[in-house]
């Protein structure tokens, strides 16, 4: 690699109102320099933006094209818009080394942003209705006749999600915030930190690009958001990322406080490591442990909210810690501009970063610390300190753990305190003078020093990490939020949450709770629901050829509440006595008549409720090919009443909730499955899933080789 | 009924640090008075109080008494604690009546507090583990070998959980609070409103009373709060009821902005009831519609956050809406002091309040309303508004729909305005002007309509109420939270959420990331992961008498990752053919080669799925009588490599879960079920769901008679 001047325009534009869009002669540019060589890349200027006319058009032309797709259309434009980025992603690499960002740290900010994407495009197909109303939980009975029940639906909020963001992850930083706010159906603002906001821009360029992201979907304030939040209310979402100073300007915003704006903060936090007491220096625990200090003071040159800021080690290990730390910083890193080959650390962000950094570390040193390595004006090696943003890796020691320094003053870089615990009661004290962090890692490879570590710093954190011998090479590491779990933590990690799958989609819509009969509730959700009216045929309706059995109606044709029931079929002791032969199912409740009955839930000797699904499935089927493909799964299957010898079952079966695929032939269809007995009792309920072609016959398709 | 002067002390009491405390003389105290004759019943002072002291001793005393136990053992003590308060809650109807209350109204205070109070208890024994962990969602596979794995849990929130509560339901107001934090294990402190604290001290006092709670687990402060938001932080959790503006002043305290406090907020809100299209003055929906609105003007007198102040009616409707509700109200509602026998509705909670309602009636009618009904100065029959807090039930209309006032102006108390609307996104951006509301009724008997309705309003409210011609009777009704629904909105009617079942447990509790190795996740969550270590013993095992089958352990015995592995049996054509005739399921993939093949998932012929789950019953079933009582029921069953003939199938089953259960001999355990072929793919996994006995054998049980 060889340093080149990256491409950037010379005011870097907005994309609003469909357009793109730069301030004439604005009186006021910030300069943005290349954090390595701090050489002058572009002017960031908003003078004189219409923020209100961003919001409207959002809350209108956003939301409407939105509002078009379902859940699962929208996902599936998030993997197209992945593969779309994924194979244009030299372009971010090639501009973000001018953030001090080497080749690894572009895995973690632009693979990791398209990466995040791509599972939002899954987890959103696989695990959220194709439609548009999300159900939350059991169906509750709220009368005793069933005539009036209740449920809860998320549906999306009904404005737009402005997305504050860090300058530490351009792209990331972006696409996780954008990905679960598009499937839920809210178009989004971006407003990128000005320092790295020209990566930002080209990604959003990138993302216009595709075109796949319907309209108003997405707009880019390319610099100080301005009167924003002046024009937001209850229907909107802020998601902010930064620090706390100025996650706490927001929240006083008039909006925020008293206009029901649905805020969100994630600010970094002095997040800890603790070696465990098992953990000794011998131990594999402990090398794995060393790594990912190292590794989370280096990457990102530390400027991670995620970052290890204290190292918390058993009293007596405390300067083998040191020692081990020191060493392999020393040993393997080399500062400089990312572009030249060999460099492992890039620069800070901005000269300002290195002037923050080098000051948080004299504080630090004034509290008390001892630098081990580097300090606020170590070397840096080859590097030019003056052009460039570097900082030298600083590793301090304090004698004393409770200096208040130690777990307060973040120094945003690559540094660390390494301090000592008595016992896992101290530890747990220590990690939680943080006063609430997004993640801690816990090296120990023994079950119960786990439980009680967990049980201890659990809820003063969003995220805890255990590292063991068996996870030291397969962890997706301390500092590296995954887009399956929650990202953020309570208190100085302020208090958010992103991520953690569908549960991110959810923060961008609102829960409501449903009341009402089950045929309305039915038709609001879409969802069919016992009680509801249903399209019943009967066995003698099918054979008659007065009726199609709903098994035979592919998804074009197949309605929620069509419904299947079955004739009665007498269980015969005969029939339990060779299903346990056949099966081996010979429990004594279905072959001992005098234990069965001793047992306290039983009569006598009963079918096996094995048995009884099976029959269930004989009396619903239809035997012919047809559009159902598949038996997939059941769920939620519970035995009610026991059905005893000379007990007659009948079945009813009836389309409960239909989605189709968005990239197949066919689609699932959960069918609500009731067994009754001869005197109605409730014998089994559960939901039968199955695939179900979209059109029957199906389409031919290309021969496998 | 008549009328006696309830029993009050003097000054009345806070119950902290474990004992009662009125301040010594204090310099100032506020007096309260009978809501209905005015007459002095008590004083308020909480001079002096050290919050401080208070704090600390519910994180100390409060935390370690309520960890002690478990989420079922604490909600069994609610349950204990429910059945105290029925069998004495005479004393507090008694008591009521001095606030304005009816016996009617009592049924929604005392009755539904103890009501909310037993419906938690039993939903945290039902629908969540008998541990100190509640596990959330899936777990979720981090690398591809499996040794890094990631899942949810939730843990109660270290701190206190602060009430701050509303005059108007001084014991449901408490309870519906209490009841959640307590079963998540975190002590309350509550804080009433001053008008009717002393009905709150007296069922705290019954609460103490009881004997069940655990020290520390409740605090009362009865008076002003004074400093108390001073000491709190990110541990701990403040739910406030009331009006918009305390709400508001909470907000901008430092440690809500900054200090991370979990604030949570349901203000009153300018509710809407909305008579759909459809609903003519002829159908039962109209009916129902203008006694849900009678209902909700009228119970404790107006005084509900969720109480209808918005009708809102197809314009050619208004006229018979407002004859039809000025008619109810005219012949139906009787004023007056609640223990005078007749007496449909009762007194505001205080001269205060009236005074309120009367000048916000006065701004409705400045604004354009015209006065229907009633009126800030209407008589109120022979109840004496003077000496009591009495006012007539008051019915605006309004010729422009969009008065601002009417959307804004909240008259707390029997006021209601009626509006009208053109079609149905006319009435939606009419309910949507409210900025944000606890609860909308729709009354409509259409399916559309709703869907509509839901569609359009949803996201503006926190519960949406359908009630037609089925539910007329049956329904909860619009204005009662019901414990198994959330209960808040967004916007203006706080932002926050409660209840909503065991949702509002996890109120209380932090969601923490968990990452790890099976291993180690299994120590923490105490639940079995796939890749964990097991203690196996197979069908040879068992035979040859070396080891125990898990199925013969009781719960005393049992440990999570206790394993059972069969051996392979073979499934020969035969068995496919014998089980489609036997069971009748002849579909075509079982019984048609030709048909089979040509199906996209099927190589040939293949084994029925429930085929699979019954012989796997078969290889892993233990058949003697023992611990294991019954199979209840499977979970989560997924069929994944198809099973054809002359495959083989073996099982594996290791115990997952274990709940006892805290009021039976027996318990749940979950058993994670896997099913291979000869080749170690996976053909099947599901949970199998068992009951188990604690001990083996079991004690005897008393006989049936």
């Amino acid at each position: 690699m060889s340093i080149t001047a990256p491409d950037t325009p010379a005011l870097l534009p907005s994309y609003i109102l469909g357009d793109w869009w730069t301030p004439q002669n604005p009186s006021k540019v910030s300069p943005v320099a290349d954090a390595n060589t701090g050489a002058h890349l572009t002017d960031v200027s908003t003078e004189g933006i219409d923020t209100a006319a961003v919001i409207n058009y959002a809350r209108t032309v956003g939301q409407k094209s939105l509002g078009e797709l379902t859940l699962h259309e929208r996902a599936l434009r998030l993997k197209q818009l992945a593969q779309y980025l994924n194979s244009h992603k030299q372009e971010l690499y090639d501009l973000s080394f001018a953030t001090g960002s080497t080749q690894k740290d572009h895995a973690f900010d632009v693979d990791g942003g398209i990466g995040t994407t791509f599972t939002f495009s899954s987890k959103g197909r696989r695990e959220l209705p194709n439609a548009n109303v999300i159900p939350d939980g059991a169906v509750e009975q709220l009368s005793k006749d069933g005539s009036f029940i209740g449920e809860h639906v998320y549906q999306r909020m009904p404005g737009v999600a402005v997305q504050i963001n860090a300058f530490n992850f351009p792209v990331w930083g972006m696409l996780e915030k954008f990905a679960p706010a598009f499937v839920a159906g809210m178009p989004t603002v971006v407003k990128p930190a000005t320092p790295t906001a020209y990566v930002t821009q080209k990604c959003v360029e990138m993302m216009i690009a595709s075109g796949v992201l319907p309209e108003g979907s997405i707009q880019l304030i390319a610099g100080s958001a301005r009167d924003l939040l002046d024009h937001l209310d209850y229907r909107d979402h802020v998601a902010f990322t930064g620090s706390a100073g100025t996650a706490n300007t927001l929240r006083q915003h008039p909006n925020v406080l008293t206009g029901g704006i649905r805020f969100t903060a994630e600010t970094d936090s002095l997040n800890a490591a603790i070696l465990g007491p098992d953990a000794a220096p011998d131990t594999p625990e402990f090398d794995a442990f060393v790594r990912t200090v190292f590794q989370e003071m280096t990457v990102k040159a530390g400027q991670k909210c995620t970052a290890i800021r204290r190292v918390i080690a058993p009293a007596e290990h405390v300067e083998a810690v040191v020692e081990a730390l020191t060493e392999r910083l020393s040993s393997r890193v080399v500062i400089g501009d990312p572009r030249v080959e060999g460099t492992t650390m890039g620069a800070l962000a901005s000269k300002e970063q290195q002037s923050e950094v080098a000051k948080a570390v004299r504080r630090l040193v004034e509290a008390g610390g001892h630098v081990r390595l580097g300090g606020a004006d170590a070397p840096t090696g080859d590097a030019d300190a003056e052009a460039g943003a570097f900082f030298a890796p600083t590793v301090l020691s304090f004698e004393d753990a409770r200096t208040p320094e130690v777990h307060s003053v973040e120094a945003f870089g690559p540094v660390t305190s390494v301090i000592g615990y008595s016992d896992i009661d101290d530890a747990v004290a220590l990690a939680a003078l943080g006063s609430g962090s997004l993640v801690a890692t816990v090296a120990t490879n023994d079950g119960e020093t786990a439980r009680a570590f967990a049980a201890g710093i659990g809820a003063h954190h969003g995220r805890v990490h255990v590292l063991n011998r068996q996870t030291a090479k397969t962890t997706t590491g301390h500092g590296a939020p995954v887009p399956h779990l929650v990202h953020g933590g309570p208190g100085r990690a302020g208090g958010g949450e992103e991520l953690g799958g569908v549960r991110a989609v959810k923060h961008y819509m609102q829960r409501t709770a449903l009341q009402g009969s089950p045929d309305l509730l039915t038709a609001i959700t879409g969802q069919w629901h016992p009680g509801a009216a249903a399209n019943t045929v009967t066995r003698e309706d099918v054979e008659a050829g007065a009726a199609t059995h709903p098994f035979y109606k592919s998804l074009a044709e197949l309605k929620i509440g069509d419904q299947f029931a079955s004739g009665l079929r007498t269980v015969t002791l005969e029939d339990i006595t060779a299903f346990a032969e056949e099966t081996g199912d010979k429990f004594y409740a279905h072959t001992d008549e005098q234990a069965a009955a001793a047992n306290p839930f039983f009569p006598r000797r009963v079918a096996h409720g094995y048995l009884l699904v099976s029959w269930a499935a004989g009396l619903f089927v239809a035997p012919e090919p047809g559009p159902v493909l598949a038996n997939y799964g059941l769920d939620n299957l519970r035995f009610i009443t026991p059905v005893t010898y000379d007990d007659s079952i009948r079945v009813t079966l009836t389309a409960k909730r239909i989605t189709p695929r968005v990239t197949d032939d066919y689609g699932e269809v959960a069918w609500d499955c009731q067994l009754h007995n001869q005197n109605d009792e409730l014998c089994a309920q559960y939901d039968v899933l199955t695939l179900v072609a979209k059109t029957w016959p199906m389409p031919e398709q290309p021969a496998e080789d």
